[in-house]
C-alpha cells in the first residue's frame, strides 16, 4: 500500500508534513519511471501537434486548415495524457509543472526532472517531424529554410507573433492564455465542483487546449508552454534555420518562456481564491455519509494532482 | 448534512413548503460563493466565445471560420459549466436563471444575484478580449471602430441582425432559439428520461450550444442570452464604438434582452407539458426497487436544477 | 413494477408470449405519452437538421459549409434521443420503427402511432424553419421559390438527387445508407458486444448519423428516413414551391419512402445473422456470475430496443 | 464460465502456459464467429472511410474537404470497434493483429484468420463504394479511370504518395505512423495507466485515427494498415484502373504492406519498455485492496487485448 501511495503522491509527502523513509533503489526507479513517462507523453503530444502544423503549412490548403492545427494540439494533448497520465501526471508543460509546485501538488525537487523530461520529449518530437516531413518541407520551400517570408517554415516548430503584435501585448497574450488554461485545469480536477468525469479527463483537457487555439491563438500561436516552444526553436536553430529563430519577432523567443509560468500561477490562484477555497469544509459535507465514503472522497482529492492535469 | 442540502438547493426550500432557519453568516457566505462562481464561469465562457469571434474577424480567414465561433461558444459553455457547475449551477444566462425561477428550481430572490454576477463576468470578459486583441483589432480596422461597414468590429462583442432581418422576425428568432435551448436543457437534466450521463453534462450542454450556432445562428448571431449580449454592448459603447451599438439594426439591442426569457419559459414549459409531466409517478416506478434506491432517485431529482443546467 | 415494465416494453409483450391485461385508461395515457414524445423528439431533430441546411444555403458560405449540415443532423439526432429516449425510444425515423417491428422490438400495432407522430413532428419542424428563415429565404432567392436552379431553396427541406444520379442508383444509395445505419444501431445497442456506454447512446447515435453524412451523403442527401423526407416535401408543396417538389429528380420523392425500410431490415438482419445470433448463449456466459447479475443482464437486454435506438 | 474466458482470450491460453482442451465443434464455431465479426467490422470501417474519400473527390469541394476524410476514417474505426469489439477485438488492421501476436495477446495461429477476414471485408467495402459511387465516379472522370492526372480516382480506394516523396521517406512515414498508432493503442488499453474509460474505447480509438490523419497524413495518405490498402488496390486493378495501381508512385504498393507491421511492433514495444514494464508489480499495488478487487483487476488486464484494440 505504501508504495502505491508514494507513487501517487510523487514526492508531495512534505505537503502533509509527513516524512516517509523510502528505499533509495525504489526512489531511483521512480525517477526513471516518471521521467520516461513525462518524456514519452510530451513526445507524443508534440509529434501530433507539430505534425499538424507541418501538414497544413506544406499542404498549402489541401491537407487541412487552421482548425486542423487546433485539433492536432488538442487531441495530441489528450493522447499525451493517456500515455503518461497515471505515471507522471502528463504535465507536458513547464508552466503546469511550476504551477503544481507552487500549489503544493508537486515537490519542487521534482521540477528539474519534469522540465528536463519535457524538453527532451519536445526536442525529439521536433527532430522526428523534421525527419518525417523533410521532403515535404524542402519541396515546399525549395530548400530555403526561412523564419519569415511567403514560404517560411520555422513556424512549423516554434511560435512567432503576428506582425502587428508588440512584445508587451504578446507577453500579456501569453500570460492570459496560460492563466485561463490553468484556471480551467483546476476546475476540471476539482472533485468538489463539476470535474471531468472519471476516465474522460484526457479528452476534457484536450478540448480545453482545442478551445484555447480557437479563441486565443491568432496573436502569437498560443504556445502557453515554455517546453513546447523552446525545444523545437533550438532544434530549428541547429537544423538550418539559424539564429533568426531567436531574432525574429523582435526577439520573441523569451516570451513563451517567461510569461506562461506567471500566467499559470495567476490562473490557478484565481480559481483557488474564487471557487476552491470557498467550498464548504469536507467535514460539513460528509455528515450523513458513511465513514468509508468520506475516506474515499479524501483519497480522491489527494489523487487530484495526478488525475486531473 | 443540513449544510450540504442547503447549498445544493440554492434557496429553493420554499418549493418544498419547508421553512429552514439558517445562520445569517452562512447565508452571506453562500451569496458570495454563488456570486463569485457565477461571475467566474460566465467570464470564462465569454472569454472563449468572444475570443473566437475576435480571432475569426481579425484573422480574415486565416484563423478559423464561422464554425470556429460555434465551437468557441459551445466548448466555452462546457468549460463554464465545469468552472461553476456545482456551486452556482453555471447558468451564465439570465434567460436560464429566469426560467429556473419560473419553474421553482431557483428562488426568485436569488435572481438579482445571478443576473448581476453574469453581467459582471460578461463585462469583464469583453474588457479582457478587448485588451488581448487590442492590437489585432486596431491593425484590422485601422483604428476606426465601427458598427457597420466592411471592417466593422462591434460584432466581435455583441450580436447584430442580418441586413434582411426585420425586428419582428428577429424577435421570433430569439424567442425560438432560446425556447429550443431550454427545451433541450430540461431534457438533458430529466433523470426519468434519457439525460446526459453523470459527469458529461458540461460537454452535453456545450454540444447543444454548438448545435444552435450551426442551425439557428445566421439570422442574428444567436445571442439567446440577455447577459451575454448587453454587457459587451455597453462595454463597446464606452470603449469607442459609441452610441451606434444601440442604434444599429434598427435599435436591435433590446431584442436579445426581452425575447430570450420569453422563449426560455416557453421551451421549458413545452418540455414539461409534453414529456416531464407525463412520466408515470415515481411511486409506481419504484415498486420493486429497494427503499434506498428510491431515496437515491429522489435525491438525484432534487439535484437536477444544479446538475443539468 | 408492472407499469414500469409495460412502459419500457412498449407493447412488445407478445414477443415473450405473455398476455398482460392492462387497464384501458393507462393504455390511452401511454399512447399519448409515447406519441407526444416521439413527435417532440422528431421535431427537435428536424429543427436542428433543417435549420443547418437553411443556414448554409442562405448564408452563401459565410455561415457554415457541408460539414455544418452533417453536424446539424448528427447532433440534432443526439438531442432528439435525449428528448424522447426513455419514453418512445426516439426512433424519429419510420425505417427504424419498421425494422424494430420486424425484429420484434416494437409491436406492429404501435407502428401507425410512431409514423404519425414522426410525420407530425417533421411537418411542424419544416413549418418552423420556414418561419424562422422566412426573410433569409426570400432575401436569398428574391421571392422566387424554386426546386432547381442557382438559387433553389427546396433542398433546405427535402432531399433531391445529384444531377448524375439515376433512380436505380439512388434507390441503391438509400437502401445501402439505411442498411449501414441500422447495422450500426444494432451494434450500438448489443449488450453482449461493445455497445455505446450507458448514457452515451445519444451521442453515439449522433456520431453515426454525422458519419453517414460525411461518407454517404453526396449522391442524394442521405434522407435514409421516410418521415424526415416526405413531411417537409409536402410542406414545401403547400408553402409555395408547388408540384415540382414531386416532379424533380425524375420523380425522386418516392425513393426515400420505399428504399429505407428495405435497407433497414437488411442491415439489422445482417448484424443479427453475422454477430448477434452467434453470441454464446447467456446461460453459458453467466456461469460464475451471481444470480442477480444474470437477471440484471437479461433486463438490460430487454430494455435494448428502448435504450439503444 | 470456461467458455466465456476462452472466447475472451481468443486462443492466447498458451500465454499462461495452460493447455485447455476444447470440444472441436466449439472451436470451429469460434473461428466462424471471430472471422465473421472481423470481416464485418472491417467492412463497416472501410465503407465509411472510402465513402468519405469518394465523396470529397467526386464532390469537388461541395461535399467536404480533407478533414471530412479524417473524420470518415476516424469515426469509421469507432463504429467498426462497436461492431466487432467484443467478439474479435476489431483489429481491422493486419499490423495491429501482427503486433498483438508479437506481444502474446493473440495466438499466431489465429493470424491467418484475422488477415483473411480483414482482406475480405476490405475488398467487399471497396466493391460496395464502387457500386454506390459508380455514377458519381463516372460523372467526375468522364469514364476515364486513371491513377494520376487532374481527374484521378484511384486515390478513392488505395493510398498513393505525394509527388515529392521518395520510397525511403515513404517507408519511414508508414513505419512511424503505425508506430505512433500502436504506441497510443497500448496506452489506451493499459489498465494500470490512464486508459480510455470503460465503454468509450471505440471513440478513443477513433479520435486517435482522426488525429493521425490530421498530423501524419499528407505524405502518403496514412494507410498505416496493410489490409486497408492492398484489398482496395487489387479491386481497382480488376475494376478498370489496371496495373497502374501497382506501378504508380514508383511501385508504392508494397510499402503499406511491409512498413506498418514493423512500425506497429516498434511502437508497442516502445510503450511497453518505457511505461508498461515499469509499472510497480500488481502485488505491491494491491496491498490494501480487498482480495476480490485484485482478482477483478487481474481479469481486467487479461481482457485488455480485447477491450482496447
Amino acid at each position: 500500500m505504501k508504495d502505491l501511495v508514494q507513487s501517487v503522491e510523487l514526492g508531495v509527502s512534505q505537503r502533509k508534513g509527513v516524512k516517509v523513509s523510502r528505499p533509495k533503489a525504489w526512489l531511483q526507479n521512480e525517477v526513471v519511471r516518471v521521467g520516461l513517462a513525462e518524456s514519452l507523453c510530451t513526445y507524443v503530444m508534440m509529434v501530433f501537434g507539430l505534425g499538424s502544423v507541418a501538414q497544413v503549412v506544406t499542404g498549402q490548403g489541401a491537407f487541412g486548415q487552421y482548425i486542423s492545427i487546433n485539433l492536432g494540439f488538442g487531441l495530441g494533448v489528450a493522447m499525451g495524457v493517456h500515455v503518461g497520465g497515471k505515471v507522471s501526471g502528463a504535465h507536458m508543460n513547464a508552466a503546469v509543472s511550476i504551477t503544481m509546485c507552487a500549489f503544493g501538488r508537486l515537490a519542487w525537487k521534482m521540477l528539474p526532472l519534469y522540465v528536463f523530461a519535457q524538453l527532451l520529449g519536445s526536442f525529439l518530437a521536433a527532430g522526428t517531424i523534421y525527419g518525417v516531413y523533410y521532403e515535404a518541407i524542402f519541396d515546399y520551400c525549395g530548400g530555403n529554410l526561412t523564419v519569415t517570408g511567403a514560404r517560411a517554415t520555422a513556424g512549423i516548430f516554434a511560435t512567432y507573433p503576428a506582425p502587428y503584435l508588440s512584445l508587451l501585448a504578446g507577453f500579456i497574450d501569453q500570460v492570459f492564455g496560460t492563466a485561463i488554461l490553468l484556471l480551467c485545469l483546476m476546475a476540471l480536477g476539482d472533485q468538489k465542483n463539476k470535474p471531468a468525469a472519471a476516465g474522460s479527463e484526457p479528452v476534457a483537457v484536450g478540448l480545453l487546449v482545442l478551445l484555447i487555439g480557437i479563441s486565443l491563438g491568432s496573436n502569437s500561436g498560443y504556445a502557453i508552454n515554455p517546453t513546447r516552444d523552446i525545444a523545437p526553436r533550438v532544434f530549428t536553430a541547429i537544423a538550418g534555420w539559424g539564429a533568426d529563430v531567436f531574432r525574429s519577432g523582435n526577439g520573441w523567443w523569451w516570451v513563451p518562456l517567461v510569461a506562461p509560468p506567471i500566467g499559470g500561477i495567476l490562473g490557478a490562484g484565481l480559481y483557488k481564491a474564487f471557487v476552491e477555497m470557498l467550498h464548504p469544509p469536507l467535514s460539513e459535507q460528509s455528515e450523513g455519509l458513511l465513514e468509508e465514503e468520506t475516506v474515499a472522497l479524501e483519497k480522491r482529492e489527494n489523487n487530484c494532482a495526478n488525475v486531473c492535469v
